[in-house]
């Protein structure tokens, strides 16, 4: 496997090793030794005979073994040198622990271009710059290659991270708190060896039972999406620097609705990756992944002797999807033959704190065989007048014979060591505080919500593909299509758009207005006039001739400052609900596309749903389903139901338009009118970039 | 002080006294001794002449000293006699440890109004039934009243709470984590001394320097406010059970926009109690308030060595309200003078890892001395490299020459024990997730937000009383006042309302379009026809006689069902934005008054602020201001901005209104139209509630 020279060493030079205790290659020789690393450690000085109490050498060429990796902490500029030597030595991987390359400017960044050159030419792998290294916690083959100080504790999650500060944040907690890691990679720069990589050949670890990520900028979104789609571990992300991504947000209609960090969002579910807002989230979370396989649905049966625990652990887990159904009759039966009368058989079931032994093997039994849950949470104090250990040697025991997660909250502290210690050897993990619980079984349970979803390839539309590159030729000097070549640029791709008549003065208006029908919406059209309704360039009902000439009349007056003023007019269209479907490309990535309320209360509502291009009908479907107001598209309060599938069609239809014509940079169909039979869209805006 | 027998009992006895190691009077005189309490305890037994080494008693009667505190584990049914003996004995106050009182059910309450009925005869204070106790940290009088695990560690944090496994779940985490608490209250069903009493007898204690409360239902909603709102250090409270305050939601449209448990958030915010979701997030703020002072205001300087911990402090923080603005030009001057080359001089500082004590003294104190921050976090990591005990001593060093708050998030291990014990023994918290460091600091920058508002009294407006309490009269048998009722209601509070006719026919609704002038809205009336809108009982913009006619037949037809069916005809208003102002009766609290966007998108955009009436200026101010649309009522996208005061005066207005008339249990006035010169209320329903 290709990643094996840096996770799977059988010798290590540290070129520019240090007798200096405080230096990074003498802690690096330090954590290597401390923590068993197995074979050779070869100093490379240019002077020294020895460091420490090791044999050094002048160079990497003068190693007399062969040498899979090297840590390489020498002055930047000497850095590529380094590696062409090191090719030359046969070394398979070189971690570069030096900074001063890409993260200090241009000038860095040549010389960061230059060491990859190098790399590629020296056939050598390269990891870093600027950054910490990499571990691997087997016991078979141990590797501290890094100058940090959390425990190696074997474990079975994997931490992946851009910033070294967030990585050692979490694998020094998970190490104090017993649960441990199996490899860790911290790659700086990334120049070479990049995170999807590292991911890729965790997936084929057996020892990786989940993926911890820590971004703050994608080097590759394409490649990220592309490789991570592929991974069948639960990869659990946490991506800070939102305020950051913040700034990138486009400056269109549909994209200014798109929070900061929207499009992380977007391609982590593309990807089927997990989103965390925090690092003691995605700790929590990896917990529970690392030890239990994923339930089967969302479902929660909650078993407590503290009836508070249980409370706050559901205030905390409800919002967060988690279902809590009553247990089924048949189980009911199953637990008053088991508790005490004064017990509540209600979800959470409330064993009171006297409950011992035989009553949480019970209780967790007929819970675990219920087909109403898909998983187990156990809130518990650990009272002083109960047999603690027996209640948890029980709680093992019956777990271990079904197949449903389980999980424990225990408020307790370390007089009972003991009793953790039995549920942790029995693979159960355990939490202090309710929320903390909560919230890593409301992860497990979007996690198998997420692998639950139908994924089919997006829906190809016959379309007019002549016309539509017809019409995208159209487009002017600024990027935006005349709004006739946007109409039919839609009308290409089977969208349906409202009829419209264009004129110039009020006579042509009244002629364009008989032949659409009575009563007619107006608007005014000009080079630059982008947001008509905030400037009175919209009329709307217009029942008659006389009516169309006084908005004409109005609107040539206000609008006097556009030398081009001409009027569109179209039928009022009635409906039950005005909706938006857009699109905003992202850099590297692809297109954003949107649906939600519209018209004009878009930017108060924001009750928008983003998915990246091309959008499958399961993805469609969801987008519609999930905006706020959804309900009052299916009939809510007296209203009518709108045609669904109107809705999910456009939105893939936006999506396939998009993805067949990538150089789309802003796509807006708002308001579209949904009715009862179809959905049209009453404005067209779109902008194109050349050379995309 | 009233409740110093709880907290500062001379001497104890323990009724129900057991020689069981498991039992819960054994465990109490074990906490009792283990912990240092200093008087005699006396246990009393019916038969047995010694309890463990203790001389026994066979009655409370028969014990030779005075007695200030019993706790009472004996058999429920024998509680009230046992009051009455303690009473005759001349203890102060008991503690009722046993269960099986109100919460059981009625015959249980009937139970616990015998023993509360018995302690009031006997002149002895009740503390639960069905609780754990109370607990005084401090060292001249130490007291582990309970039957609990928690260590007793001295500290600054005084905690109550309703539920005892939620109070020792806080206890306990501030124990294990060093910070500890003050004193300790869990008095269960709280018959006698509540958790109001407990909270003002601690204001007056000089060691309590924050107050942490839990509860999971109020027993008096208006003493909790009346009690709660003269006290003057910092409370923080936790409310578990949500959903089942979500049940009690009201059903009427406006009471239906509150969120489950939106009246706890109401009575919190009117008393000045700061609100956490969980149980960590108060620990976290109760280490702040427990060791820093709360700054003036919001703005939060931030210093790290570790770019990605601040980042990630940031990131959290900044939702929740604290800002970052950059510190100031001769600030920026210092900083470079005192750290190297490379840091960034914005918001987050980025010292870089290698910064030693000197370059952390320099930095804080150009931080602390910034008039552009209102106080610091300092997010560090503690290299091997660094000589982080000098660092702590600099930080706390120059913390102590400033009075603005400082905290810190440390990336550390044991290994650093003693740098984190410099920076506690100097004050100063610190916390491990970054996360968790930013929750406290907002928590802190909340507080002093809350505290700088002003609050002046609720204005009483001049009223027509006699024209409102004629109104309320004519409420129907169901509640509900008749419309025209409803409208002159709202006109006797000085509230604008349109101007309205009444029809029965359609030659009668032409005559009265007529005098309104066109166009107008006609509204369909009759008994039970509570949602016009939904059943096509609305028509406006109607322009003409022939436009009324058919509206009036079409609605006559529709809405056959109801036989008295009348029209009621307002001219059509214009204005900016539709808006809704709406008050709710809360069983024992008062009224919630919302005001929020109006019309029929109420439901679906749920952009609603309430408060609890009666509503000062500034309230009304801060609900008009802190909906999501505000910025549309302000002229947002070339609309015309609102007169807010006629907003903020509307809103108190209605808060005098149900404040007069508390048997008003409904008010909807939805929507109010609101533009440049006025808001005037289209709509106008009351329900009262007789006997309220």
């Amino acid at each position: 496997m290709s990643l094996e020279m840096f996770f799977r060493p059988k010798s290590i030079a540290i070129i520019g090793a240090s007798d200096h205790p405080l230096s990074i290659p003498n802690r690096i020789m330090t954590n290597l030794m401390e923590h068993g690393f197995k074979g050779p450690i070869y100093p490379v000085h240019p002077s020294k005979p020895f460091i420490r109490n090791f044999t050094a050498f002048k160079s990497i060429e003068e190693v007399p073994g062969e040498v899979d990796l090297a840590h390489v902490i020498v002055r930047n500029t000497m850095v590529p040198d380094i590696v062409r030597a090191c090719g030359r030595k046969g070394v398979k991987g070189v971690i570069i622990n030096t900074s001063g390359f890409k993260e200090t400017g241009d000038k860095g960044a040549a010389l960061e271009a230059e060491v990859k050159r190098a790399g590629r030419e020296a056939g050598v792998r390269i990891w870093g710059p600027n950054c910490q290294g990499c571990m691997n916690s087997d016991p078979e083959a141990p590797l501290y290659a890094n100058f940090t100080f959390a425990r190696m504790r074997p474990g079975h999650i994997s931490i992946c991270a851009q910033g070294g500060g967030v990585a050692e944040l979490i694998n020094n907690h998970l190490a104090e708190s017993g649960i441990g890691f199996r490899m860790y990679a911290s790659n700086g720069n990334a120049c070479d060896v990049s995170i999807p990589e590292i991911i890729a050949y965790w997936n084929e670890d057996p020892g990786t039972r989940c993926i911890v990520l820590h971004a703050e900028s994608f080097a590759d979104p394409g490649e990220f999406l592309r490789v991570l789609s592929r991974v069948d571990k639960p990869i659990l992300a946490l991506k800070s620097g939102t305020s950051e991504i913040g700034a990138r947000a486009v400056s269109s209609h549909t994209g200014g609705l798109m929070r900061g960090d929207a499009s992380t969002d977007l391609i982590f579910e593309k990807a089927g990756v997990m989103r965390f807002r925090s690092a003691q989230e995605i700790c929590e979370a990896a917990q529970a992944f690392a030890t239990q396989k994923p339930p089967k649905g969302r479902r929660v049966a909650m078993l407590t002797n503290t009836g508070s625990l249980a409370i706050m652990a559901t205030d905390e887990g409800v919002p967060l999807g988690i279902e809590m159904p009553d247990p089924s009759e048949a189980t009911r039966e199953k637990l008053k033959s088991t508790l005490m009368g004064i017990a509540s058989l209600h979800n959470p079931v409330d064993m009171m704190a006297t409950a011992g032994p035989e009553h949480f093997a019970g209780a967790v039994d007929a819970l675990l065989a219920d087909e109403n849950f898909d998983l187990l949470l156990v809130t518990m104090v650990t009272p002083f007048f109960v047999d603690t250990e027996g209640v948890a040697r029980e709680i093992v025991r019956v777990a271990s014979a079904h197949e449903k997660p389980v999980l424990l909250e225990v408020l307790t502290n370390d007089r009972w060591a003991s009793t953790l210690e039995i549920l942790h050897k029995g693979g159960l993990p355990t939490f202090y505080f309710p929320e903390s619980a909560a919230r890593a079984v409301a992860a497990l349970c979007r996690y198998a919500e997420m692998k639950s979803r139908t994924r089919t390839a997006p829906r190809r539309f016959t379309i007019d593909a002549e016309a539509a590159a017809g019409s995208i030729a159209q487009a002017r000097d600024d990027g935006w299509l005349p709004p006739r070549a946007a109409a039919s640029l839609a009308a290409a791709y089977g969208i349906a758009t409202v009829p419209e008549r264009r004129a110039v003065g009020a006579d042509e208006a009244v002629a364009a207005a008989r032949e659409l029908g009575f009563p007619v919406v107006l608007k005014a059209e000009a080079e630059g006039l982008l947001h008509k309704s905030d400037v009175g360039g919209v009329a709307v009902g217009l029942a008659d001739a006389d009516a169309v000439r006084a908005a004409v009349d109005r609107m040539s007056t206000a609008l006097a400052a556009h030398p081009k003023l001409t009027f569109l007019l179209q039928p009022m269209i009635k409906g039950e609900a005005e909706l938006l479907v857009g699109a905003t490309a992202i850099p590297g990535v692809g297109h954003s596309v949107a649906f939600g309320l519209g018209g004009t209360l878009v930017e108060i509502v924001r009750d928008v749903r983003f998915c990246l291009a091309p959008v499958s009908v399961e993805e469609a479907d969801q987008m519609v389903r999930s905006i706020r107001a959804f309900p009052a598209l299916t009939g809510a309060r007296g209203r009518k139901a709108v045609k669904l599938e109107c809705l999910t069609e456009l939105v893939q239809r936006v999506g396939q338009l998009v993805t067949d014509h990538p150089e789309v940079v802003e796509l807006d169909l708002n308001p579209i009118i949904a009715s009862e039979a179809d959905a049209v869209a009453v404005d067209v805006r779109v902008r194109v970039e050349r050379g995309r």
